[in-house]
């Protein structure tokens, strides 16, 4: 049975060594000091490790159940849910006037990491209603925030999110739902929506369904999208829960993974409905929260590889299989332990490096939004809407990537069921799949934010990576870190350029490279993460901070990322430099 | 509910288009004409695509069972097996002796794919009975193969292999099982094996172990290691089937994927066996079959990327969302085809240059088996020794990440279940476990098949690439062939030479490349393949063949392979050449 253990030290460290949160002057920063970060990493992670983790595997082996309508969790979940809304944790990042702490994302970030690593099943049912309550928060009435978010910021209501239908996903202008303007302002929303997570269960007194619909008047296509507040249970005027609305759960999906997540097949029978925002601009409603909602599942791609990496490396560390090549380590067992084996050690460190950097930069990422958020500043802005394709699409084809290889050290073992590594790659999988499946987060960064604003938000990240080399010119200690992400970082704008000039003659010469483009700029930005960190422990040595070991573990694991894991960077360059010609010459009637 | 069409096409393609098999002078290579191999081959795409692959979602659904000792095969697995049994598929390459029709491997391989496509979990209780008459053909008396080899060359009977052990996989000089010998010459064999696959079920009257134990005076380690006949019913004199063995199954394993496959751990309660070859010799007996039982694994992990591959392509065909970037090509339609956007043109391309690549290494290396085995040439042997290690492990590696980019194609769908995609990705992640798992085929291609015969056959083998590049030369067509290959080649044998210098200083500068240039090695692999499947593509044109689209598809599917993929050869050397320095500088403790 796997366990977890909270890297709360690693956090930390991104938190105080690297962004030096309480010197950035963001409101609200200045209280983050080591103390009270540590106070609130180290409860999080109590509940993590004793309540959520240990009931990973009951989730995935029980699954949810429905019976006449109503969705049954796994056991124990029900218990643990009412732990996490007892301890105030969906409210930490939240408003204080309705119910929250209003500490910063970053916070909420750290302790999302904690809480999907342990079980992310479990903490979609949180994740899923805390990115309806931003919506409701971003496009909300007073009067739709008054009567909503008090409860589902104490978790006694919980949200989901409807978008797909069984004919169309990505492609929302297709969507079929139907909403009908009632005299009292009403809507009565009718349709089928399907993949709706934590869209029926029994955690919870009421769900608010928010719900993409067709109103009348709106035109073909995605824009005459609107969206609408749908609940579970109609709240009277007072508070109280009323009738149940015309809406049910008609099916639940059987899924390769996150099986204690009930993924619902939701029928909206004429229920009833609230316009939330404006109408026929339910995408743009949308789309506000989507920098916060794909944070979160790249954070979900490298959480899961984090849990898996803690157990591959206790695994190795444990199990005696073969000799070290250069001489038994263990002569007085009747084997040494597979972590003396270099393949193994390259394995591990491979997801060990992946899973800090990507730490680093989700945090980053989440600070980034912070400066946005609370300061107004339109650089971070532009800056973290460039990133976060990559947060998503690199993290978790890469945290899925390295959950394999954490699954591959156990052998055989890793196979069954019974050591809980086969788990950790299938709920990592979908990851990949939902809130804009990878090859749209490719598109995106491509298609679109490349050249946002004139291209000035990538321009400024070239810069800034440049800067960073730059500050580090001469200093040999940093010579492993700052050449590598040099070079890389020319090979990320080389295939900006390329994009940029034949692109212009043949749109799909850049779209057929989009996807390396994703990986390639996504080993930057951990190049660059990797630097900073390493900056940072060296600084941190320097200053004579005690815990040497520490520090000289993440220069060492630094140094593997950079030597190791950027001369992809190359590669992905000379893909994307063959333009469309091989991607698209053969006709689709040939294949 | 995938389905599954026998890619027959192709296999004739390589067959007799690139191995030119009737001109070989192979024995028994002369009977296989375009007309014969064409009848088998349809008749077993008939036979999976109408029994097997139907029962491929069955069987992932329904799993094993075991009830009082016996385990239930899922619905319909007896019935197919019946005609798998009915149609003498299993003997298609076995000796006419014991019932077989000795055809030569190559086509045992072309029909293997077939079924492994179609229904992988239901064909291992084939394959592991094919495995099991290999060791008793190559090491069993006149006596044991009267005795065993009708029955299972028939599958009256199957067969099994014992190697693991709760504590030992890789390491079996760990091994505790114990084999004490008796008066009559039998051993009664006691101890636990676990993952025996096939080693319980319901299709056949007996199951015929093949055990590893220890006999006494072997000494330690795996030199005292036998190997052994233990069937589950005995066998009398006369043939017929005698008292019920000591041994049974006391657990079926829960797993990730080939549920349809029972996988058994086996009780060895002092049961009856037979010494199987020489005494203390058992790893070498296994080792014999060993070349045979990797590429059948190696097949399985593209086998699973084809039949993924034509499900993802039909889905890119046939569901509809957005609009080509180029202007809308189903312009009567609400959108266009997936297959219109170049991102999932990629990933299509590269399940589909990796499959058509895969089968033709595979197809050549169970050629050079056939040259090796029927003429007793000794450098073919030496040859697809090497090349076993690249066939497992690469194939195996990419197979499980083409299925899972075919997945990806159907978004949310190739999440859940009912669509089959997350079967192919469950079912191909096995087999880069089993039979070696894949660090340990790049150990043991780096730390033994390189050096074999003082470095000979890798010496062949560039001399070999290096002549296929030369015979280009100048041919303009062929340069985006024999360009590339030629690159990747001498990055090859340049990782080559940095094991040797750095290898002999530091073995872990070696062993810490070893998967990097597992994979360098195989996409040198498929960049030759690619390269001999054009030349026989243009040839065939230039002859005037009729299939001209067929033609020209292979050429553009190789194009892309070696445009976008064999780049990839340049990283692996980068990798490599950063030495053991980046893999090894962590302390074990400080991890």
């Amino acid at each position: 049975m796997p366990t977890y253990t909270a890297p709360v030290k690693d956090m930390q460290f991104i938190l105080h060594d690297v962004l030096n949160v309480t010197e950035t002057g963001i409101p609200g920063y200045a209280d983050l000091d080591q103390a009270f970060t540590s106070a609130i990493l180290d409860e999080a992670g109590k509940l993590a490790g004793e309540v959520l983790a240990p009931l990973n595997a009951v989730g995935d082996r029980e699954g949810c159940r429905l019976e006449n309508g109503v969705v049954y969790t796994p056991t124990g979940f029900k218990g643990a849910f009412d732990a996490l809304k007892d301890g105030g944790w969906n409210g930490l990042d939240l408003p204080e006037e309705f119910g929250g702490q209003n500490l910063p994302y970053v916070m909420g970030t750290a302790v999302g990491e904690i809480f999907v690593s342990a079980n992310m099943a479990f903490n979609m049912y949180q994740g899923l209603t805390h990115g309806a309550i931003n919506a409701i928060l971003s496009a909300g009435s007073d009067d739709q925030k008054a009567t909503y978010l008090p409860k589902m910021v104490s978790l006694e209501w919980t949200g989901t999110m409807n978008l797909t239908e069984p004919h169309c996903g990505t492609d929302l202008g297709l969507m079929r739902t139907k909403a009908d303007p009632q005299e009292d302002g009403s809507y009565l929303i009718t349709g089928q929506k399907i993949f709706i997570s934590a869209g029926e269960h029994d955690l919870a007194d009421n769900i608010i369904h928010l719900v993409l619909a067709k109103a009348p008047g709106g035109g073909a296509g995605s824009k005459g999208i609107s969206l609408f507040i749908v609940p579970k249970v109609l709240v009277n005027e007072d508070g109280s829960l009323g009738a149940r609305n015309a809406l049910s759960c008609g099916k639940i999906e059987e899924k390769m993974g996150i099986h204690g997540n009930a993924t619902c097949v939701m029928n909206y029978d004429g229920a009833k409905g609230w316009l939330l925002g404006d109408l026929h601009k339910g995408m743009r409603a949308m789309f506000t929260m989507m920098n916060e909602a794909r944070l979160g599942v790249g954070l979900q791609g490298y959480a899961q590889a984090e849990a898996a990496y803690q157990n591959a490396l206790a695994y190795a560390k444990d199990r005696l299989q073969g000799r070290a090549v250069t001489g038994a380590e263990n002569p007085s067992g009747p084997a040494d332990p597979l972590i003396v084996h270099p393949d193994i050690r390259r394995n591990l460190m491979e997801q060990k490096s992946f899973v800090e950097g990507a730490r680093a930069l989700t945090f980053w990422a989440a600070h980034l939004i912070d400066r946005s958020v609370r300061q107004g500043d339109a650089a971070a802005e532009g800056l973290v809407s460039l990133m976060i394709p990559v947060v998503k699409g690199f993290q978790t084809d890469k945290g899925f990537e390295m959950a394999v290889q954490a699954q591959q050290v156990f052998g055989g073992h890793g196979y069954i069921e019974e050591w809980g590594m086969s788990q950790f790659a299938r709920d990592a999988r979908i990851a990949m799949i939902y809130e804009g499946a990878n090859g749209v987060q490719a598109l995106d960064l491509v298609g679109r934010k490349l050249a946002q604003d004139g291209g000035k938000h990538v321009m400024a990240f070239f810069e800034m990576v440049k800067a960073e080399c730059k500050a580090h010119d001469g200093d040999d200690r940093m010579k492993g870190f700052a050449e590598p992400l040099k070079t890389a970082s020319k090979q990320l704008q080389q295939a900006g350029m390329f994009f940029m000039q034949a692109g212009m003659k043949n749109p799909n010469a850049a779209l057929s490279g989009s996807y390396d483009f994703m990986h390639l700029m996504g080993h930057v930005c951990l190049g660059l993460m990797w630097t900073r960190m390493a900056k940072a422990a060296y600084e941190a040595l320097d200053a004579g901070d005690a815990d040497r070991e520490f520090l000289e573990a993440k220069i060492a694991t630094g140094r593997f990322y950079m030597a190791r894991q950027l001369p992809a960077c190359g590669m992905h360059l000379a893909r994307i430099e063959t333009g469309a010609e091989p991607v698209m010459a053969l006709p689709a009637e040939a294949f």
